[in-house]
């Protein structure tokens, strides 16, 4: 069973999260899926739905998905020095790192991204930039594999990234078919970029 | 404000529902959104995150959109007769209706979309359609516009459908500037259907 571990924390974006969880939720049987938020309980989206954390903080797993969604909830948190100390012992100890959207600004502040390629948000880059000059930022790419680490344009991107990291996990025929189950276009080419900003 | 209200149950799909609140959440200064279950408390996506709902059946709104995902739980809910009753009484008051996927059926179940044309998604197509033969079931569509009811293929398409429906509403420059936001790459072409099958 592959393990995959979510942050969750207030004001998260619905679909950073959400978009990834229903690909690797539609693998069910072969991922487990665990959502980690300070509380434990209760986080609410910027959107408005609330939801249910499985675990709090005191979880200390060892995934073979770390997912780190953003959201306008990270421009608080990346200044959440308990919760990026967190967030750095569980990156150390996971197979993959997945980030998406200004996610990427929360596992930037770990510095375990230092001299890796990175994206993120076209419309927030450089805010997430500038939260660590020490990573490559890649300005032009739908998502970036480094590594363990994958990270994510905004939002929907997230979705592309999520079926890349399948791929790689199950291979292609397992991809396909989660994109056949959700009836999802996939932009396969990660270098295509039509949210990309001279 | 225009009011948004959501239709939740057990075994939802998750992207069926957060696709949607995704789009219509970008605009959380114009559009309030409500998640309705039987219970009112918490409901359990097929894909593993729990959400909690704002609302029980007692509460009866006038809506000007009716928001109906699909997914497995729809299979056990086409034959409750409670809810079917209530989703009729909603729909009727709604000034949009719009079902993603599977939950074409649940709003199939209640007679109103007999004479109208609709499409539902298209791994499960025999089964929705088995379910009211009055509805004119269009077999190719991204998703479909009739009158008030919007009706999606699956799960992804719902964002599609969304976005359109927004589009109608607020005007092209707002659908475009939530495209921008989520990074989205839309699909505009309700007749591109990458999915049907002969």
């Amino acid at each position: 069973m592959i393990k995959l571990f979510a942050l969750t924390f207030n004001n998260f974006e619905l679909l950073d999260l959400f978009g990834p969880l229903e690909m690797f939720g539609c693998l069910k049987n072969q991922i487990s899926i665990n959502l980690i938020s300070e509380s434990g309980k209760e986080v609410q989206s910027y959107q408005g739905p609330t939801i249910l954390s499985d675990s709090s903080l005191e979880l200390s797993p060892h995934p073979d998905i770390f997912l780190i969604p953003g959201g306008i909830g990270t421009r608080k948190e990346v200044d959440n020095e308990e919760l990026i100390r967190y967030i750095q012992k569980v990156a150390n100890k996971s197979k993959y790192v997945a980030t998406i959207c200004t996610g990427t600004a929360l596992l930037a502040k770990t510095n375990l991204l230092n001299g890796f390629n990175a994206t993120t948000n076209k419309n927030a880059f450089e805010w997430v930039a500038g939260q660590n000059n020490k990573v490559n930022w890649i300005r032009k790419a739908r998502w970036v594999e480094d590594g363990k680490y994958f990270t994510s344009s905004g939002v929907s991107a997230g979705i592309d990234m999520s079926l890349a990291l399948i791929e790689k996990i199950f291979g292609s025929k397992v991809s396909e078919n989660v994109c056949n189950h959700t009836e999802y276009i996939w932009n396969k080419d990660k270098n295509f970029d039509p949210f990309y900003k001279k």
